[in-house]
């Protein structure tokens, strides 16, 4: 069975990372819990967004990243029973792509260099299942969609969800100790 | 219908850059003709072909690739009629990734950003046809490979062959004026 798995808020928390930027930033002091179902532009001024936006076109911000919890652990599991596939929509940051590829290698090294895909529509994808937290990269991909639970798509219905990475490994690896 | 095409020796003339650098580099006249059928390795002394490799490490060689002769035009018009990826293996080479970006912004403007793929393995891709120089991506790709002819496919057989660009489009488009 082939897995593509998304790294921006799946694997790396990069809304964390964002929010510690706003904190060293401007001393925004944003939790998860406050931004849940919120966008960032309901609580931050459009100039302070612009210089993230800035931040994140450069792209070294992407090898700073958090891990996101219990991910490392079950990713490797998956790994080795699955052919696990890393698929980034980089795109949208082609500065990213170096800081985003030196991460992985840090953080997943058992993850080959050849399982990792930057695209910008995963339709592309040939896999059975794609796990990801935005639910525009499922309408045309050919396997199964699963939302990973992120704050932004708390009201998205239609795709099986997973809480976090212990309900990726409970959907995936259900049976095993 | 959907078309994945790679990058190198098919829409880029990676081959007559590498050449031209052995030109400048150690004043080699080296001509495609000599090459067809030959590894550089034949011709070429180790030490020179592990300059070739840093170089290619480094990454910013892959901005000023020559475009392959006729594929911009062709390219133009599969995009108008079908669905058309551009995937290309650039894991090799990390350092790769924003020339190779730029390059095509700059030399295929009419493919968007979304439909520009970088990955290792090419079986991750779903597409109806996969254009390409190299069989290795054939044998897990769902869709049917086309060998675009190189000098080092020659012997090459078990997939439809095209023959440069002129070919790509008899393939594609024919019975268009």
């Amino acid at each position: 069975m082939r897995i593509a798995v998304d790294m921006d808020e799946v694997i790396a928390d990069t809304m964390a990372g964002i929010l510690e930027w706003f904190r060293r930033e401007y001393g925004y002091q944003l939790t998860p819990e406050l931004m849940a179902g919120r966008p960032l532009t309901d609580l931050i001024p459009e100039e302070h967004l612009q210089r993230l936006e800035e931040v994140l076109r450069e792209g070294s911000f992407f090898a700073d990243l958090p891990v996101m919890k219990g991910s490392q652990r079950v990713m490797q599991e998956l790994a080795e029973r699955h052919e696990v596939f890393i698929a980034t929509a980089a795109m949208e940051y082609p500065g990213s792509f170096a800081a985003k590829f030196q991460w992985l290698a840090k953080r997943f090294p058992f993850i080959p260099p050849s399982h990792i895909v930057f695209c910008g529509d995963k339709s592309i994808l040939s896999a059975d299942y794609l796990i990801d937290d935005n639910d525009r990269h499922f309408r045309r991909f050919r396997g199964q969609g699963v939302l990973f639970t992120a704050s932004h798509n708390l009201n998205v219905t239609g795709y099986p969800r997973v809480n976090g990475w212990v309900e990726v490994r409970r959907m995936f690896l259900k049976g095993l100790s």
